[in-house]
Protein backbone atom coordinates (compact mmCIF):
# COMPACT_ATOMS: atom_id res chain seq x y z
CA UNK A 1 0.00 0.00 0.00
CA UNK A 2 1.65 3.37 -0.72
CA UNK A 3 1.27 6.51 1.20
CA UNK A 4 -1.78 8.25 -0.08
CA UNK A 5 0.19 11.84 -0.07
CA UNK A 6 3.19 12.98 -1.51
CA UNK A 7 6.37 13.39 -0.15
CA UNK A 8 8.58 16.34 -0.93
CA UNK A 9 12.22 16.15 -0.29
CA UNK A 10 14.13 19.19 0.48
CA UNK A 11 17.72 19.74 -0.63
CA UNK A 12 16.77 16.44 -2.78
CA UNK A 13 19.29 16.81 -5.57
CA UNK A 14 21.67 16.04 -2.75
CA UNK A 15 23.25 12.02 -1.97
CA UNK A 16 21.25 11.67 0.73
CA UNK A 17 17.95 13.17 -0.59
CA UNK A 18 18.48 12.25 -3.83
CA UNK A 19 19.12 8.39 -2.58
CA UNK A 20 15.79 8.69 -1.09
CA UNK A 21 14.06 10.19 -3.58
CA UNK A 22 15.11 7.23 -5.82
CA UNK A 23 14.23 4.29 -3.24
CA UNK A 24 10.31 5.78 -2.48
CA UNK A 25 10.01 6.57 -6.39
CA UNK A 26 11.03 2.56 -6.74
CA UNK A 27 8.14 1.56 -4.39
CA UNK A 28 6.05 3.55 -6.24
CA UNK A 29 5.56 6.74 -4.12
CA UNK A 30 4.70 10.08 -5.16
CA UNK A 31 7.74 12.23 -4.85
CA UNK A 32 8.26 15.84 -5.26
CA UNK A 33 12.12 16.72 -5.12
CA UNK A 34 12.74 20.31 -3.94
CA UNK A 35 15.54 22.59 -4.46
CA UNK A 36 17.01 25.96 -4.53
CA UNK A 37 17.19 25.80 -8.43
CA UNK A 38 13.97 24.07 -10.37
CA UNK A 39 15.76 23.16 -12.96
CA UNK A 40 18.23 20.82 -10.63
CA UNK A 41 15.33 19.36 -9.35
CA UNK A 42 13.64 18.66 -12.45
CA UNK A 43 16.54 17.00 -13.96
CA UNK A 44 17.29 14.56 -10.77
CA UNK A 45 13.54 14.01 -11.10
CA UNK A 46 14.42 13.04 -14.53
CA UNK A 47 17.08 10.82 -14.02
CA UNK A 48 15.37 8.91 -11.05
CA UNK A 49 12.36 8.79 -14.26
CA UNK A 50 15.14 7.04 -16.39
CA UNK A 51 16.60 4.52 -13.84
CA UNK A 52 13.27 3.56 -12.30
CA UNK A 53 10.92 3.90 -15.50
CA UNK A 54 8.27 6.00 -17.02
CA UNK A 55 5.96 4.91 -14.10
CA UNK A 56 7.78 6.53 -11.72
CA UNK A 57 5.72 9.21 -9.73
CA UNK A 58 8.42 11.44 -9.74
CA UNK A 59 8.74 15.36 -10.13
CA UNK A 60 11.33 18.25 -9.50
CA UNK A 61 10.44 21.87 -8.15
CA UNK A 62 11.82 24.70 -6.47
CA UNK A 63 11.75 24.24 -2.82
CA UNK A 64 8.76 25.94 -1.48
CA UNK A 65 6.78 24.96 -4.55
CA UNK A 66 7.69 21.11 -3.39
CA UNK A 67 6.74 22.51 0.27
CA UNK A 68 3.22 23.62 -0.35
CA UNK A 69 2.35 20.58 -2.97
CA UNK A 70 3.08 17.94 -0.05
CA UNK A 71 1.97 17.49 3.72
CA UNK A 72 5.14 14.82 4.12
CA UNK A 73 8.10 16.52 3.85
CA UNK A 74 11.74 15.76 4.34
CA UNK A 75 14.81 17.59 5.26
CA UNK A 76 17.87 16.60 3.89
CA UNK A 77 20.42 19.65 3.51
CA UNK A 78 23.53 20.13 4.93
CA UNK A 79 23.31 21.86 8.50
CA UNK A 80 24.58 24.79 7.48
CA UNK A 81 21.73 25.78 5.83
CA UNK A 82 18.93 24.23 8.14
CA UNK A 83 17.68 27.36 9.87
CA UNK A 84 17.63 29.50 6.79
CA UNK A 85 15.29 27.10 4.71
CA UNK A 86 12.93 26.40 7.48
CA UNK A 87 12.26 30.32 7.82
CA UNK A 88 12.25 30.69 4.31
CA UNK A 89 9.46 27.18 3.96
CA UNK A 90 7.87 28.65 7.09
CA UNK A 91 5.06 29.95 5.42
CA UNK A 92 4.31 27.04 2.88
CA UNK A 93 4.32 24.55 5.29
CA UNK A 94 0.81 22.90 5.55
CA UNK A 95 -1.15 22.68 8.60
CA UNK A 96 -0.87 19.20 9.67
CA UNK A 97 2.44 18.14 7.87
CA UNK A 98 5.18 15.86 9.01
CA UNK A 99 8.67 17.28 8.73
CA UNK A 100 10.89 14.35 8.69
CA UNK A 101 14.58 15.53 9.70
CA UNK A 102 17.40 13.60 8.35
CA UNK A 103 20.19 16.74 8.74
CA UNK A 104 22.89 15.92 11.00
CA UNK A 105 24.95 19.06 12.74
CA UNK A 106 28.33 17.73 11.57
CA UNK A 107 31.32 20.11 12.41
CA UNK A 108 32.07 19.59 8.56
CA UNK A 109 29.40 22.57 8.31
CA UNK A 110 31.86 25.20 9.85
CA UNK A 111 34.86 23.53 8.16
CA UNK A 112 35.32 20.93 11.12
CA UNK A 113 35.54 17.04 10.80
CA UNK A 114 32.69 15.09 9.13
CA UNK A 115 32.99 12.37 11.79
CA UNK A 116 32.65 15.24 14.72
CA UNK A 117 29.13 16.76 15.50
CA UNK A 118 28.06 20.30 16.70
CA UNK A 119 26.41 20.94 19.59
CA UNK A 120 23.46 22.65 18.97
CA UNK A 121 21.31 24.67 21.98
CA UNK A 122 18.15 22.90 21.24
CA UNK A 123 19.62 19.00 21.65
CA UNK A 124 19.58 18.25 18.09
CA UNK A 125 18.92 19.32 14.43
CA UNK A 126 15.38 17.82 14.75
CA UNK A 127 14.86 19.63 18.04
CA UNK A 128 15.93 22.78 16.46
CA UNK A 129 13.23 21.69 13.62
CA UNK A 130 10.86 21.68 16.00
CA UNK A 131 11.60 25.07 17.18
CA UNK A 132 11.12 26.82 13.78
CA UNK A 133 8.52 24.93 12.43
CA UNK A 134 5.33 25.85 12.24
CA UNK A 135 3.53 24.95 15.88
CA UNK A 136 0.55 22.19 14.13
CA UNK A 137 3.22 20.11 12.11
CA UNK A 138 4.96 17.15 13.50
CA UNK A 139 8.51 16.63 13.23
CA UNK A 140 10.04 13.16 13.05
CA UNK A 141 13.35 12.35 13.31
CA UNK A 142 14.95 9.19 10.90
CA UNK A 143 16.98 8.57 7.90
CA UNK A 144 20.25 10.23 9.27
CA UNK A 145 22.18 6.98 9.23
CA UNK A 146 21.28 5.59 5.97
CA UNK A 147 24.28 6.51 3.68
CA UNK A 148 23.92 8.33 0.67
CA UNK A 149 26.23 5.40 -0.87
CA UNK A 150 23.88 2.76 -0.08
CA UNK A 151 20.86 4.37 -0.85
CA UNK A 152 22.16 5.10 -4.19
CA UNK A 153 23.56 1.53 -5.03
CA UNK A 154 21.20 -1.02 -6.12
CA UNK A 155 20.23 -3.83 -3.70
CA UNK A 156 19.21 -4.23 -0.06
CA UNK A 157 19.87 -1.36 2.53
CA UNK A 158 21.45 -3.48 5.34
CA UNK A 159 20.26 -1.03 8.21
CA UNK A 160 17.63 -0.45 10.70
CA UNK A 161 16.36 3.29 10.83
CA UNK A 162 15.19 4.52 13.85
CA UNK A 163 12.64 6.71 14.48
CA UNK A 164 12.20 9.63 17.08
CA UNK A 165 9.03 11.93 17.52
CA UNK A 166 6.87 12.98 20.04
CA UNK A 167 3.78 12.54 17.83
CA UNK A 168 2.94 8.66 18.11
CA UNK A 169 0.96 8.61 14.65
CA UNK A 170 3.58 10.80 12.92
CA UNK A 171 6.35 8.37 13.83
CA UNK A 172 4.43 5.37 12.57
CA UNK A 173 3.65 6.96 9.20
CA UNK A 174 7.68 7.34 8.72
CA UNK A 175 8.37 4.10 10.02
CA UNK A 176 5.56 2.63 7.44
CA UNK A 177 7.71 4.66 4.71
CA UNK A 178 10.72 3.85 6.09
CA UNK A 179 10.19 0.21 5.56
CA UNK A 180 9.81 0.74 2.16
CA UNK A 181 13.53 1.06 1.68
CA UNK A 182 13.90 -2.42 0.71
CA UNK A 183 16.10 -4.30 3.54
CA UNK A 184 15.49 -1.51 6.14
CA UNK A 185 13.56 -1.94 9.03
CA UNK A 186 12.13 0.40 11.11
CA UNK A 187 12.05 0.62 14.72
CA UNK A 188 10.44 3.31 17.20
CA UNK A 189 12.80 5.18 18.89
CA UNK A 190 10.97 7.20 21.33
CA UNK A 191 10.67 10.90 22.01
CA UNK A 192 12.46 13.88 19.42
CA UNK A 193 15.00 14.12 21.98
CA UNK A 194 17.11 11.02 21.26
CA UNK A 195 17.18 12.30 17.47
CA UNK A 196 20.49 13.90 19.10
CA UNK A 197 21.94 10.32 19.49
CA UNK A 198 20.59 9.00 16.46
CA UNK A 199 22.45 11.99 14.59
CA UNK A 200 25.62 11.52 16.76
CA UNK A 201 25.84 7.72 15.54
CA UNK A 202 25.94 9.30 11.54
CA UNK A 203 29.27 10.93 12.90
CA UNK A 204 30.41 7.49 14.15
CA UNK A 205 29.71 5.87 10.92
CA UNK A 206 31.56 8.37 8.36
CA UNK A 207 34.39 7.71 10.79
CA UNK A 208 34.18 3.84 10.10
CA UNK A 209 33.81 4.73 6.39
CA UNK A 210 36.66 6.88 6.61
CA UNK A 211 39.17 4.24 8.49
CA UNK A 212 37.86 1.39 6.87
CA UNK A 213 36.73 2.08 3.59
CA UNK A 214 33.31 0.68 3.63
CA UNK A 215 29.60 2.05 4.10
CA UNK A 216 28.72 1.46 7.29
CA UNK A 217 25.02 1.24 8.82
CA UNK A 218 23.57 0.03 12.05
CA UNK A 219 21.32 -3.00 13.12
CA UNK A 220 19.52 -3.16 16.42
CA UNK A 221 19.50 -6.55 17.65
CA UNK A 222 17.84 -8.27 20.82
CA UNK A 223 14.13 -6.77 20.15
CA UNK A 224 11.10 -8.75 20.08
CA UNK A 225 9.92 -9.00 16.51
CA UNK A 226 6.94 -6.44 16.88
CA UNK A 227 9.30 -3.81 17.62
CA UNK A 228 10.78 -4.21 14.06
CA UNK A 229 8.40 -2.60 11.15
CA UNK A 230 9.08 -4.28 8.27
CA UNK A 231 7.21 -4.13 4.79
CA UNK B 1 45.35 -18.15 22.61
CA UNK B 2 44.89 -16.16 26.39
CA UNK B 3 45.75 -12.56 27.06
CA UNK B 4 49.21 -13.11 29.09
CA UNK B 5 48.20 -11.05 31.86
CA UNK B 6 45.43 -10.73 34.15
CA UNK B 7 42.24 -8.79 34.01
CA UNK B 8 40.93 -6.56 37.17
CA UNK B 9 37.47 -5.59 37.03
CA UNK B 10 37.03 -2.90 38.86
CA UNK B 11 33.24 -2.83 40.28
CA UNK B 12 32.60 -5.79 39.00
CA UNK B 13 30.53 -7.63 41.31
CA UNK B 14 27.75 -5.09 39.46
CA UNK B 15 25.83 -6.59 36.67
CA UNK B 16 27.93 -5.22 34.35
CA UNK B 17 31.45 -6.22 35.20
CA UNK B 18 30.45 -9.85 36.54
CA UNK B 19 28.48 -10.69 33.09
CA UNK B 20 32.53 -9.59 31.73
CA UNK B 21 34.48 -11.13 34.30
CA UNK B 22 32.25 -14.51 33.62
CA UNK B 23 32.20 -14.27 30.04
CA UNK B 24 36.64 -13.60 30.39
CA UNK B 25 36.65 -16.48 32.87
CA UNK B 26 34.47 -18.83 30.30
CA UNK B 27 37.55 -17.90 27.76
CA UNK B 28 40.16 -19.27 29.48
CA UNK B 29 41.16 -15.25 30.99
CA UNK B 30 42.20 -14.82 34.17
CA UNK B 31 40.03 -12.04 35.97
CA UNK B 32 39.86 -10.34 38.80
CA UNK B 33 36.66 -9.04 40.43
CA UNK B 34 37.36 -5.53 42.20
CA UNK B 35 35.28 -4.16 44.68
CA UNK B 36 34.92 -1.78 47.60
CA UNK B 37 33.82 -4.66 49.71
CA UNK B 38 37.08 -7.68 49.36
CA UNK B 39 34.21 -10.33 50.73
CA UNK B 40 31.74 -9.57 48.03
CA UNK B 41 34.17 -9.30 45.41
CA UNK B 42 35.40 -13.01 46.51
CA UNK B 43 31.40 -14.30 46.81
CA UNK B 44 31.40 -13.02 43.31
CA UNK B 45 34.09 -15.05 41.96
CA UNK B 46 33.08 -18.00 44.02
CA UNK B 47 29.75 -17.71 42.15
CA UNK B 48 31.92 -17.39 38.16
CA UNK B 49 33.75 -20.36 39.67
CA UNK B 50 30.46 -22.43 40.52
CA UNK B 51 29.14 -21.49 37.05
CA UNK B 52 32.49 -21.78 34.71
CA UNK B 53 34.32 -25.23 36.61
CA UNK B 54 36.70 -25.73 38.56
CA UNK B 55 39.45 -24.52 36.05
CA UNK B 56 38.23 -20.91 35.89
CA UNK B 57 40.88 -18.41 36.79
CA UNK B 58 39.26 -16.09 39.11
CA UNK B 59 39.40 -14.51 42.52
CA UNK B 60 38.09 -11.26 44.00
CA UNK B 61 39.82 -8.50 45.93
CA UNK B 62 39.27 -4.70 47.39
CA UNK B 63 39.30 -2.62 44.55
CA UNK B 64 43.19 -1.30 45.03
CA UNK B 65 44.68 -4.70 45.40
CA UNK B 66 42.78 -6.19 42.40
CA UNK B 67 44.39 -2.57 40.24
CA UNK B 68 47.67 -3.52 41.58
CA UNK B 69 47.64 -7.14 40.74
CA UNK B 70 46.89 -6.21 36.87
CA UNK B 71 47.67 -4.18 34.36
CA UNK B 72 45.03 -4.51 32.04
CA UNK B 73 41.96 -3.05 34.43
CA UNK B 74 38.09 -2.49 33.50
CA UNK B 75 36.11 0.37 34.91
CA UNK B 76 32.55 -0.86 34.83
CA UNK B 77 31.04 1.18 37.77
CA UNK B 78 28.58 4.02 37.97
CA UNK B 79 28.70 6.99 36.61
CA UNK B 80 28.60 9.32 40.42
CA UNK B 81 31.62 6.99 41.59
CA UNK B 82 33.68 7.12 38.57
CA UNK B 83 35.92 9.79 39.35
CA UNK B 84 36.41 8.92 43.37
CA UNK B 85 37.05 5.50 42.47
CA UNK B 86 39.70 6.60 39.47
CA UNK B 87 41.57 9.22 42.14
CA UNK B 88 41.34 6.66 44.53
CA UNK B 89 42.92 3.86 42.25
CA UNK B 90 45.40 6.13 40.73
CA UNK B 91 48.72 5.64 42.72
CA UNK B 92 47.95 1.64 42.51
CA UNK B 93 47.90 1.46 38.40
CA UNK B 94 50.51 0.21 37.27
CA UNK B 95 53.17 1.79 35.15
CA UNK B 96 52.50 1.26 31.21
CA UNK B 97 48.51 0.03 31.99
CA UNK B 98 45.46 -0.05 29.82
CA UNK B 99 42.13 1.41 31.82
CA UNK B 100 39.31 -0.07 29.69
CA UNK B 101 36.74 2.20 30.57
CA UNK B 102 32.73 0.72 30.15
CA UNK B 103 30.90 3.74 31.65
CA UNK B 104 28.50 5.73 30.85
CA UNK B 105 27.37 8.72 32.11
CA UNK B 106 23.88 8.35 32.15
CA UNK B 107 21.74 10.67 33.88
CA UNK B 108 20.09 8.48 36.38
CA UNK B 109 23.81 8.89 37.99
CA UNK B 110 21.84 12.09 39.27
CA UNK B 111 18.06 10.93 39.69
CA UNK B 112 17.43 11.39 35.82
CA UNK B 113 16.66 8.94 33.12
CA UNK B 114 19.06 5.96 32.31
CA UNK B 115 17.78 7.09 28.85
CA UNK B 116 19.93 10.32 28.91
CA UNK B 117 23.34 11.05 29.45
CA UNK B 118 25.29 13.85 31.35
CA UNK B 119 27.17 16.51 29.35
CA UNK B 120 30.67 15.57 31.02
CA UNK B 121 33.08 18.85 30.73
CA UNK B 122 35.73 16.45 28.80
CA UNK B 123 32.96 15.12 26.35
CA UNK B 124 32.40 11.81 27.79
CA UNK B 125 33.54 9.01 31.03
CA UNK B 126 36.42 7.63 28.94
CA UNK B 127 37.77 10.88 28.21
CA UNK B 128 36.97 12.20 32.05
CA UNK B 129 39.34 9.02 32.76
CA UNK B 130 42.21 9.59 30.41
CA UNK B 131 42.26 13.21 32.55
CA UNK B 132 42.45 11.87 35.78
CA UNK B 133 44.30 8.43 35.23
CA UNK B 134 48.18 8.53 35.49
CA UNK B 135 50.17 9.80 32.25
CA UNK B 136 51.69 6.65 31.80
CA UNK B 137 48.63 4.84 31.17
CA UNK B 138 46.51 4.31 27.98
CA UNK B 139 42.82 4.80 28.18
CA UNK B 140 40.15 2.34 26.04
CA UNK B 141 36.50 3.06 25.55
CA UNK B 142 34.89 -0.12 24.96
CA UNK B 143 31.92 -2.09 26.50
CA UNK B 144 29.64 0.45 26.92
CA UNK B 145 26.75 -0.97 24.13
CA UNK B 146 27.06 -4.67 25.81
CA UNK B 147 23.68 -4.78 27.81
CA UNK B 148 24.47 -6.98 31.18
CA UNK B 149 21.48 -9.37 30.89
CA UNK B 150 22.84 -10.27 27.60
CA UNK B 151 26.81 -11.48 29.29
CA UNK B 152 24.78 -12.86 32.25
CA UNK B 153 22.79 -15.12 29.72
CA UNK B 154 24.17 -17.89 28.27
CA UNK B 155 25.07 -18.34 24.85
CA UNK B 156 26.27 -16.13 21.90
CA UNK B 157 26.18 -12.28 21.92
CA UNK B 158 24.62 -10.75 18.95
CA UNK B 159 26.82 -7.31 19.31
CA UNK B 160 29.72 -5.49 17.69
CA UNK B 161 31.93 -3.93 20.10
CA UNK B 162 33.09 -0.24 19.36
CA UNK B 163 36.89 0.12 20.92
CA UNK B 164 38.50 3.54 20.83
CA UNK B 165 41.30 4.70 22.29
CA UNK B 166 44.02 7.42 21.35
CA UNK B 167 46.72 4.32 21.41
CA UNK B 168 46.84 1.84 19.00
CA UNK B 169 48.05 -1.15 20.66
CA UNK B 170 46.27 -0.36 23.68
CA UNK B 171 43.28 -0.84 21.41
CA UNK B 172 43.84 -3.72 19.66
CA UNK B 173 44.70 -5.86 22.85
CA UNK B 174 41.15 -4.82 23.82
CA UNK B 175 39.79 -5.64 20.66
CA UNK B 176 40.96 -9.17 21.43
CA UNK B 177 39.67 -9.40 24.38
CA UNK B 178 36.18 -8.39 23.45
CA UNK B 179 36.36 -10.74 20.08
CA UNK B 180 36.72 -13.91 23.69
CA UNK B 181 33.04 -12.77 24.37
CA UNK B 182 31.13 -15.07 22.47
CA UNK B 183 29.26 -13.46 19.37
CA UNK B 184 31.17 -10.14 19.64
CA UNK B 185 32.96 -8.86 16.66
CA UNK B 186 35.42 -5.92 17.40
CA UNK B 187 35.81 -2.93 15.45
CA UNK B 188 37.86 -0.13 16.03
CA UNK B 189 36.59 3.05 16.52
CA UNK B 190 39.06 5.80 16.30
CA UNK B 191 40.25 8.12 18.78
CA UNK B 192 38.77 8.22 22.27
CA UNK B 193 36.79 11.16 21.71
CA UNK B 194 34.33 9.16 19.60
CA UNK B 195 33.33 7.58 22.88
CA UNK B 196 31.19 10.00 23.90
CA UNK B 197 29.26 8.72 20.95
CA UNK B 198 29.43 5.06 22.25
CA UNK B 199 28.50 6.31 25.52
CA UNK B 200 25.08 7.89 24.18
CA UNK B 201 24.21 4.58 22.38
CA UNK B 202 24.06 2.80 25.25
CA UNK B 203 20.85 5.12 26.31
CA UNK B 204 19.40 5.01 23.30
CA UNK B 205 19.80 1.10 23.91
CA UNK B 206 18.07 1.30 27.45
CA UNK B 207 15.17 3.76 25.97
CA UNK B 208 15.14 0.80 23.25
CA UNK B 209 14.92 -1.75 25.61
CA UNK B 210 12.56 -0.18 27.73
CA UNK B 211 10.08 0.90 25.36
CA UNK B 212 10.08 -2.83 23.25
CA UNK B 213 10.89 -4.68 26.28
CA UNK B 214 14.22 -6.51 24.86
CA UNK B 215 17.78 -6.49 25.61
CA UNK B 216 19.14 -4.84 22.33
CA UNK B 217 22.65 -4.14 21.16
CA UNK B 218 24.18 -2.88 17.63
CA UNK B 219 25.97 -4.78 14.71
CA UNK B 220 27.84 -2.58 12.28
CA UNK B 221 27.07 -3.43 8.84
CA UNK B 222 28.88 -2.75 5.83
CA UNK B 223 32.62 -2.58 6.47
CA UNK B 224 35.16 -4.82 4.88
CA UNK B 225 35.84 -8.07 6.66
CA UNK B 226 39.07 -7.07 7.60
CA UNK B 227 37.35 -4.08 10.00
CA UNK B 228 35.81 -6.86 11.94
CA UNK B 229 38.13 -8.45 14.20
CA UNK B 230 36.55 -12.09 15.33
CA UNK B 231 38.00 -15.23 17.38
Amino acid sequence: MNTPRPIAILGGTGPEGFGLALRWAQAGETVIIGSRDAKRAQDAAQKIKQHVGPSAKISGSENIAACSAADLLVLTIPFEGHAALLKQLKPAIRPGSIVIDATVPLAASVGGRATRTLGVWQGSAAQQTAELAPKDVSVVAAFQNLGAELLNADGSVDCDVIVCSDDPNAGQVVRSLATKILGVRAIDGGKLENARILEQITALLIGLNIRHKGHSGIRITGLPQAAYDVM
